[in-house]
């Protein structure tokens, strides 16, 4: 990039790691190594695409403290989302399924289309905070959902949901328990097995891996219902020739990431820390101070003044952060979290996301904070001269 | 590849093509160009990746005589064949679904499905040189289908339709019309306005563009409920964080295949043609030798041999060819293209394939002929001695 601005948005996506290329390179036909086949051939080249693939399945499943039976590869994590579902609604009659308030639209949309096909939904509110409200919960599970699915980390305020306790709660009237876990893995430590869910998605790009891979981590005990069916690939549960180069990358990215964790939190938590004082004296607002939080993300506002417009500013600045959530496509409606949270509107729409990631140093913290300092003493000029 | 057998099974997947390589690199990181970005972020990370998807959509489109407006990214030719059912099946009560006797199991599968889900299924025969048969697609015309799928080239046989006719048929009818044209494009002009179709799959992985990238090509006309429902993109269409590297390499792949088409089409055709005079001399049949066939593909079966058998003989020899359809994971049942046709289930399950490519050589058909004839004499030895 011939002018590098410095990337403060790793909750969109993250560069790829260079041990997670080196690993993909030969897939892709560099070097010596070069190679390429259709996991399903049964010939030389198939048995090696197989290999590869078996090996990154083994270290997306250590990372997660599941099993290699348990992990069915998908394009991302969004399909992940999408296939737990659909998959499991199609598996029973329509019945109640319950999502958090908060939780990121690919699994708002698919449980719209599933009401749409019959399905109850009902959303389990937040607190101010963003934390899962404990009687809208209650109530909820009163009413004995089917499904549930809440996500283990917020993508926009890194609110850090207790999904243990939701899903023992939810085991006890026979709900089948999915979490979004796309954000929380290399941030948080995430198992499986503590975490007691059925299932639980993951995506490569979030975490040094490529694009174009992700996983549904799923429980033997659960049925579900392919939503790409064809070939029979994934156990039956994903058809499509295998993204052979993706799928090593995603191994490898898992292995890394979960090795680097804790002490990633430790230094990202720090550097958040230093950003987070320096926007306080910015006259910042940060939404979900009080909860546990992602060490690497933090949500703010400073006073009325609009996210895009900041963000905007911000790139001119060389700065790359996000308002409202990056994952979406042009929407100019505020934050939903936010909303969700009861954050008034005027407010949510000041809202600008930093994530930290691998990269980030001390520097470009300070940086930053200089950075933005001036955007906003500008912007407040601009607006005391239109006053 | 510290072995290299002579890779003659390019329906299964393609080495990745040079040119193609090089404009995925600086997506993955690699060289002066190393860029990265989700193309939702309104930065300049985020500017560059949506620039180049554009540009990739503009060079899928003008590769299949269709407008980038048209194409929907996917992860491949599997997802967009289930985005097309299931996409079309959601906007419409349960009708009248036809498909032909010889799809791919991604068509088949996902009909399946939607016939659990009350929608009618009927299957077109086909004749025996594997062509639709016209008094039952007339029969099924009759019962007026709401959607139609007939795949333009069959991944085994690669017998070819003439789908121009069995669109504007299906059309007076009011059908929507489908086709699967994965095994098409490269092989032979395909052009969606000629068609006459309402939408078109695609997969970057068969024609030298990367396994991760498809994409279904869809009349503006034709509504469809999401299959990955969530953040919106490819105009709500797709979600999910778009696969940058691979989308731009699938666009690249388009234009070559293109523009290499007519010259491949006669130069593999030659090669073909070698190729089935020495598997003639063997004693071979050639299946739907009498219809319209890719250029590249030759489905033939020596006397009873197990084609399974033949197959991993040809590996040990050094030849890399599929029996039945390598896009299917393990399944032991002889070819349903070949059972739809007619085919006795023994001579079935002496199917092998062999698929040409781009950087297939005289010198390797060739030497493939010669390996053949010694498996086969000593598979007939075999079989002697054991009588
Ligand atoms: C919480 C969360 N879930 C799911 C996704 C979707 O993942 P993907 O982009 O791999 O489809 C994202 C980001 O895009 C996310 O932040
Ligand atoms: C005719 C046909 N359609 C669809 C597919 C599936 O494409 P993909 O592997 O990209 O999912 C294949 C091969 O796998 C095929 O040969």
């Amino acid at each position: 990039m011939s002018f590098a601005p410095v990337y403060l948005d790793w909750n969109a996506t993250t560069p790829l790691d260079d041990v997670v290329r080196e690993a993909m390179l030969p897939w892709l036909g560099v070097g010596e190594q070069a190679r390429f086949g259709n996991a399903s051939s049964r010939h030389e080249y198939g048995r090696q695409a197989r290999a590869a693939i078996d090996e990154a399945r083994v270290r997306v499943a250590s990372a997660v403290g599941a099993h290699a039976t348990e992990v069915v590869f998908t394009s991302g994590g969004s399909e992940a989302n999408n296939l737990f579902l659909k998959g499991a609604a199609g598996v029973f009659k329509p019945a109640l399924l319950a999502i958090s308030a908060i939780e990121h639209p690919c699994v708002r949309e698919p449980a719209r289309q599933l009401q749409r096909g019959g399905w109850a939904l009902r959303e389990i509110g937040v607190d101010a905070q963003g934390l899962v409200d404990e009687a809208s919960w209650q109530a909820v599970l009163a009413d004995r959902p089917r499904l549930v699915s809440v996500m283990m980390a917020n993508n926009e305020t890194g609110v850090v949901q207790d999904l243990a306790r939701i899903a023992a709660q939810a085991r006890t009237v026979g709900a089948w328990v999915h979490t979004d876990a796309v954000q929380a893995v290399g941030k948080l430590e995430v198992d499986f097995r503590t975490l007691g869910v059925h299932a639980l998605s993951l995506s490569a790009h979030k975490i040094g891996g490529p694009l174009g891979a992700g996983a549904l981590i799923v429980d033997k005990r659960v049925e579900l219902t392919p939503l790409i069916a064809g070939g029979g690939q994934e156990r039956g549960l994903r058809s499509g020739t295998e993204n052979v180069a993706a799928i090593v990358g995603f191994g490898v990215a898992c292995e890394r990431a979960r090795a680097a964790q804790a002490q990633e939190a430790q230094r990202l938590g720090a550097l958040r820390e230093e950003l987070e004082r320096g926007l306080l004296q910015c006259g910042a607002s940060i939404f979900s101070a009080q909860a546990p939080r992602l060490p690497n993300t933090v949500f703010f506002a400073i006073g009325q003044i609009d996210g895009e417009t900041l963000v905007a500013k911000l790139d001119r600045a060389g700065f790359a952060c996000a308002s409202g959530s990056a994952c979406s496509s042009a929407n100019p409606e505020p934050s939903h979290t936010l909303l969700a949270m009861g954050v008034e509107r005027g407010l949510a729409r000041a809202a600008v996301r930093i994530s930290l990631g691998r990269d980030t140093t001390a520097e470009q913290v300070r940086a930053f904070l200089g950075a933005l300092a001036g955007v906003t003493d500008n912007l407040r000029n601009l607006a005391s001269v239109a006053a």
